[in-house]
């Protein structure tokens, strides 16, 4: 291994900017050698911002270039398990953006060559290294609450992504709840057994005629007996409102959300503070920086990644499930959705 | 009607106690005349302390009595709906502490005769009166945060009734719950279609072996499309947690629990307040004399009672459906449990 | 000493009417037995409220009683140093209004006979029995925060009273800020060496014609090196606002205000609560029912009273260094003002 | 002027590090192109770490080079007036760290320079960039509260620096209530007539001995009416203590300080968070790098820069005359301590 991991990013979206940002400016650790898209410009654009030399339009000369030690797949998601199979065959170390694929197969097919190769992988689960998150979950870990007995996750957007996404997006459980279900996992620390499913058209009828929900209230059973509740909407009109709670044996922890400023004005008609973060961008920008940052020190010190490739597999599995819920409404077992033997965390 | 109502309390005990305190002392517009318990002692002692002229073992007496207006039913549960029958044909309005009874048809039986009778009656969910909860049905009312998509309630005792109570209690459900079932109700002004429950024991294997349980997690689907979730454990170690939320089209309301003070005190460790107000009297204090001020008020002036016999009665068929849920694992329709002409708000 | 301690109350106005209800609804040791007020019709609307047997216009009557063990001087701050004599002279235990009397010398007549007579004597600081404060005092004497090094207390009125009532109040510092120099000892369980004081006119130009201030600041120097202010302001439109924080060298401990609920709106402007409570009587409920009880408990197990005839000197001798600072534009030494040797705790 | 700016930074310590990352990192408008210090070896490493081409033991150099457009004053204060002096004549901009120097003569020979040359010049008042202390100031210029009445300010560190450090500080007033000068002025938007200061060392009795305080309360009086405190104290043992809040006509605002994360953890015997954000670095990381980008983009746009020198030498004015009170007890005019005409904002 080099001194520096030498990186390349597949993607100069937005998401890959973000991450592009973080190697050149944050990361004396890495180098942002070489930047991909079909989108020639926008890749220049952004080598020219990140002092990147190498701009590409074919993703193969990424995997062919051999002074290229690790890859972030920042691209479509239809796109994310075949260049994680093209990148392990060409021994590259891979961070991939959720969803691996919206399909079981895919994914599978994908993770076998990671495995197959002994590549390291990561599946970005960014909310992981939010400093709220990681706090509660260090609660449990550290036993301050005790054995956990009920879970809940409050994950909603400030409003609702253009209908042109929403129809590409494999619907909500996919695409927003993905979050949420690999945050059940990580803040208890063990499997879920059964998903059950309400949820509604609320926010907008043109959702529901795209075949999707916007409001949904997920219920998880764990087979350590915990009992935990996702709650999404697609519209919080007071901004992105991300909040946990955790109740155990000897106590529970909560989080509240963030806030540009802590000033409260009192005025003759309420006591008030602006609006939380709105954006993800800004709630978890933290977050985004710290993931990067272990990944590419896990490949350098040849350490485990944070988010496996099991992670970001079981995560789908339940967004699955969760919609088999909701359409058969009734309670799903995982196993149903996948085979058990292929559970294993 | 006379100018004061005078009021008869049935049973001695811990609430009946409130309530004839409430009378006696806060509520000018009441007299307490007589006090009714097969333990005369705690009826006289409570007599003497409120300056009641009557004490009486036999609650006939009080349902003879002509100068008796109206009548409080603190008694245990299962003689509840016995005495509202014989109150309500003596002519007595009716407070009845919740639940009415734990069996429909009982129910069913005792609401028909405060119909024939023409009775007023008025169940003792004194929750909607307390000031939190109050503010937010008012939110909704008002229009404040505009369509309720989603609702969350949660409460928690601060630990478990001895195991004697536990028994004969009818199940969480029909004990502690029920006056969330009735919050829900309140909260949202709509009626609930299902009803879905997830449970376990997990705070002490004694309460499993007596066929109940001590953690449940509860979802309801309201006729008008809201999704709602009840959280009930019964040992929350830091004390009485007592909140709810709603998100709506137009914002969103959320309670915290109340505290003895607001002192915050900072040291090395944390910063740190203190527990919660612990005990349900303490919490609930106002809510129980804002509850026995309304029906009296409601009788004198022959105004409606806030909480009807259906509102008690929908409270005891949700709880039943809840214990369902729970057995069958699937989600349960209120109208598998009551008649759909019953379920009448 | 009877059993109950029987008291009268000399004056039926506003304060009067909160501590004859205390007596007759709260206190069972107590008997309110004589309501004395120059305006006999307030007297016996008072008097069959709580249901006391005895109306007189004339306060002699009060002292002549030899059936009263106590009395509560709840009439204009005028008639107190002559109604503690003559009570103090008849045997009479005294509860006074704050505060004593705007004159030194007054206060000293009176506080001389309650001495030779021996009778207790409690002056009507609340605010020392309110939750928040007590556990501050609390934290203090519990060394929680260890050493005191730094205080703060906010007292700001909703809005100025009517300008007849501030020409006759004594002024900002003996009518509002009487009440947190006694917290400041209160809270450090020390004495004040030096006041200085800053102070404008910013509510209302009448205040200023009036020769008073609206808006002032005031630094207190205590024997113990803690260092203090009291910011006080005639106006806060956003309520009632009572806040006390203190630095030690092991922590820290800070009060917020009291609110009506514990709600949290969020909408598309902000996330905002409803006012605190906004009126003293309802912020300081609580206080006003234990203030007497303490009293009451004082007198019949012979015990120490909570606040002293000396603790209601010194409170005046603050305020009138308090002025003489403001006047001078200089710090003033509490000497100054009144004897050191009278200024014993 | 060049596209970009070209700076050089004076001083490789703890704050010129800061500034080289920011501009080497975050800042595309500016080039950081020469480092300067007497440590040579601090300053390659930091030349190393920022990519920056020049590093130069004697500042001389820095002057010297045309390709130089502005300056970072980040040496010891004792430097900071003769390289003002330097930069000014040498024509370059100038941001220098405060106090500008602790010799009012020494200042102002530095700001004839500064203005008979027409160089920028801004000074190191970060907090004027935190966006708490911004939305204070916003809600003042947006007159969400109106007039101005009463002003406090709480600025405590988590614990005293080393006796070295004290020593050669110019005392607390000059070395750590400065900002707060500055901060009572820009809050207020308004200058101050009088200063006066109640102190004593509480924390650590070397401090006296070393003739300085390590507590402090000052009191401002503006020339608008206003009346403020300052609260300083060297050891808050929960942490670095930074809060402001503001009284006014139409309302308060008050700001919270800011904590690592939003996370309660309720227990059995408390309900507590993680103490506030500890070290000034992290308190105001984002403050740091907005001044920066603001001096830059005002030399880069001939744009007012931010902190004016006079903003710079009012605080030493102010750090004067509460020094001068302390020692003499009194209230003391600014005008006492400097030429009334030189006190022009």
């Amino acid at each position: 291994m080099t001194a520096k991991l030498r990186v390349g990013i597949i993607g100069a979206g937005r998401i890959g900017k973000v991450h592009a940002e973080t190697l050149a400016f944050r990361l004396p650790e890495a180098d942002l050698v070489a930047i991909a898209d079909p989108d020639v410009a926008a890749a220049s654009t952004l080598a020219a911002h990140c002092g990147t030399p190498k701009v590409v339009r074919d993703v193969a000369e990424i995997f062919a270039d051999r002074m290229i030690d690790a890859v972030l797949i920042c691209s479509p998601t239809a796109t994310h398990a075949e260049f994680v199979i093209q990148a392990a065959r060409a021994g590259k170390h891979v961070f991939c953006e959720k969803p691996i694929d919206h399909s079981l197969p895919k994914i599978d097919r994908a993770l076998r060559e990671v495995s197959k190769f002994g590549v390291k992988f990561q599946v970005g689960f960014n909310r992981r290294f939010d400093a709220n998150f990681a706090r509660v979950r260090g609660a449990v870990e550290r036993d301050q609450i005790g054995m956990p007995y009920l879970m809940h996750i409050i994950s909603r957007d400030p409003g609702p992504p253009p209908m042109s996404y929403i129809r590409s997006s494999g619907g909500i459980f996919l695409d927003m709840t993905i979050h949420d279900f690999d945050m059940a996992r990580f803040l208890i620390g063990d499997e879920v057994e059964t998903v059950y499913t309400a949820g509604n058209v609320r926010v907008d009828p043109e959702i529901g005629k795209a075949g999707d929900l916007d409001t949904a209230l997920i219920v998880l059973q764990f087979k350590n007996g915990v009992i935990g509740t996702i709650d999404n909407c697609r519209q919080a009109v007071y901004g992105y409102d991300q909040r946990v709670e955790i109740l155990g044996s000897k106590g529970a922890i909560a989080t509240d959300n963030c806030y540009p400023n802590q000033a409260i004005l009192s005025t003759k008609s309420a006591i008030q503070r602006d609006l939380p973060l709105n954006f993800f961008m800004d709630r978890y920008t933290q977050s985004f920086v710290s993931e990067i940052e272990f990944f590419v020190d896990a490949v350098l010190h040849d350490r485990p990644t944070a988010v496996s490739g099991n992670d970001g597999r079981i995560a789908v599995v339940m967004a699955l499930a969760a919609r088999k819920s909701y359409d058969e409404r009734r309670t799903v077992r995982l196993e149903e959705v996948a085979q058990p033997e292929t559970l294993l965390a």
